[in-house]
């Protein structure tokens, strides 16, 4: 069926509105019509060409919550009426051994990104996959993931890509009672890793450019939040060396790594959420002395993307977001290009 | 006493035979008669001040084995007539956090390094600490370990130093049964290495700049050993990528990164044993697909020093090694730093 949506047509060009083609719901589909489509940061560097080749048009949006509208005969795990979730992945092989551990966004044929995935020569839904900024959205049942009844729909949804996107790490570097955690960038990811660890039971810091956010770190459990930048930055920062068990870095600027490991324990670890196009830099002494650990993380795959649905709504946690109406997508990107969100835009599905 | 010894004067001057003077045997203490010291590329890089400030003169050395010619009082662990070993370090706090897990080379309040550690003003060992290029040594029994019957003491000596900084980051990444090991550098760390790995069950590859060693690496029952170096190198890199689940890189050089992390399975762990200089340079989405750990490792703690001779005894595990006289000590380091030793220098210590 054709949907209203939101897409791109061009690097520079603002996104506008549109009608996109969803596929008939199969066997082992489920229909979603949408409620709620978070902008994460990655959509605009996608639709502005900026992580390579882009096809165009495109919509993007890969944060939905929507209510179940139709399923396939071989549906199991949800029904009409049902309120779910899908993120990053539409798609995967569900046979290869990454797939059968859970870690379906490290497919070894390669998953099925929610939006700019090239799909098969004919594929009713055009050349490439199209995201969540439309109406409804055709998606195979192992990917979409329940959403339990107490989250609040609109700001459940960037849970589906930021929320997962700093669960992973955490529990993956066993974050918990006793561990200190810092975080650094107090943005779309940070506010919500914040939460995250603060509900696992660690002790956590907030390291951000300036203070301006600080006020929102406390009440969101960190214990203390501090800025990072000029000379005074540099002195905080040679205080707290030898304090963190686990630094999540979602900064995608590049910052001076030796500086933050220095911040680390013995055999701490500095996981790298934001991926900034130039290398970076690392002197060997820098992780060798008290072999700590230089790693990184993208997403999660679909059991611990429920875990983490789960996990938030009985710690109440969501993102806070503003809600916007489709009519201001391109408002909001430059908002975000520029920092000027507190902390995630929504779009109203309904406005589409 | 004053003992023979042989030590540097200056960054450029050679080495030369003069005398030094260890301290009397406290009650904590054990004077060990040295019967052999190996030679490690650390003694070169300190002697010649590549590392920073180098106090002169100074005894290095830091693979001894010797026998225990006389204990303190307090003494239980040695005895007189054992033969007994000391790595790269001869005393620590023994109370910290470190030091009680065992891992004395991340003392908080800093561990002695057997040669160059500056010593308290007025200590009758002079201003630094000497190491194992002389005769004897007086060492603090928590630094000194039993070297077993099994072992052959010239080729054990460089397991002190060498051993253990392999041993250590196979232990600490799980190596064993079922685990694809790379060993990247075919040197005095490296052929010790791909014994201790096969030995330990896991499957090793050796990468080197050529196959000239390709028959030793076999022999030690590696796998396989691939040439790196040209455009072929770079073509084996490419068909390896995604086979190992750790990779120790005992090159000192530095290394294009982003090539060797590539080769990682997804959460394999690439461990940085040489030091460049230069900072490394690593691109964030090398480490953040498939979530790969860049880290390194210095040397290990005592408890797991002597783990690993008692593991190195029990399969019959030494390095191989060049026993030299003191008198050739100038012309085996010219060799080292040209690569040209299979795979150990090794000194007599009667011939000091």
């Amino acid at each position: 069926m054709d949907v209203a949506a939101v897409a791109a047509t061009a690097p520079d060009a603002p996104l506008e509105k549109t009608t996109i083609r969803r596929r008939d719901t199969g066997p082992g589909d489920v229909l979603i019509e949408i409620e709620y489509a978070g902008i994460c940061h990655s959509d605009i560097h996608h639709v502005r060409g900026e992580w390579g080749q882009t096809a165009y048009p495109v919509a993007p949006g890969h944060e939905i919550v929507g209510i179940v509208q139709e399923v396939g005969s071989e549906v199991t795990r949800h029904a009409v009426g049902d309120r779910v979730g899908v993120g990053c992945l539409v798609g995967a092989c569900h046979e290869c051994s990454s797939c059968i551990a859970g870690q379906e966004q490290e497919c070894e044929r390669g998953a099925i990104a929610t939006y700019g995935s090239p799909l098969p020569e004919g594929d009713p839904e055009g050349p490439v996959t199209n995201g969540g900024y439309s109406t409804h959205i055709v998606v195979e049942e192992p990917m979409v993931v329940s959403v339990p009844d107490g989250l609040d729909p609109a700001s459940a949804a960037p849970l589906l890509c930021a929320g997962i996107t700093m669960f992973s790490p955490l529990r993956q570097w066993n974050v918990g009672p006793g561990t200190k955690v810092a975080v650094l960038g107090m943005g779309g990811l940070g506010h919500v890793g914040v939460k995250l660890a603060v509900a696992m039971g660690a002790e956590v810091t907030v390291l951000s450019q300036t203070t301006s956010k600080r006020d929102d770190s406390l009440r969101y459990g960190a214990v203390e939040h501090y800025a990072t930048a000029g000379e005074e930055g540099k002195a905080t920062l040679r205080g707290l060396r030898g304090t963190f068990d686990v630094i999540l870095n979602t900064v995608s600027a590049n910052l001076p790594m030796d500086r933050f490991l220095a911040l680390l324990k013995p055999r701490g670890a500095l996981v790298n959420i934001g991926i900034p196009t130039e290398p970076m830099s690392v002197r060997a002494g820098s992780v060798a002395a008290g072999r700590k650990i230089l790693t990184g993380s993208m997403i999660g795959g679909i059991p611990e993307t429920q875990e983490m649905l789960d996990f938030c709504a009985e710690h109440g946690i969501t993102a806070e977001i503003e809600l916007i109406s489709a009519d201001t997508i391109n408002e909001a990107y430059d908002r975000v290009v520029r920092s000027d969100v507190h902390y995630r835009f929504v779009i109203d599905a309904k406005t589409f």
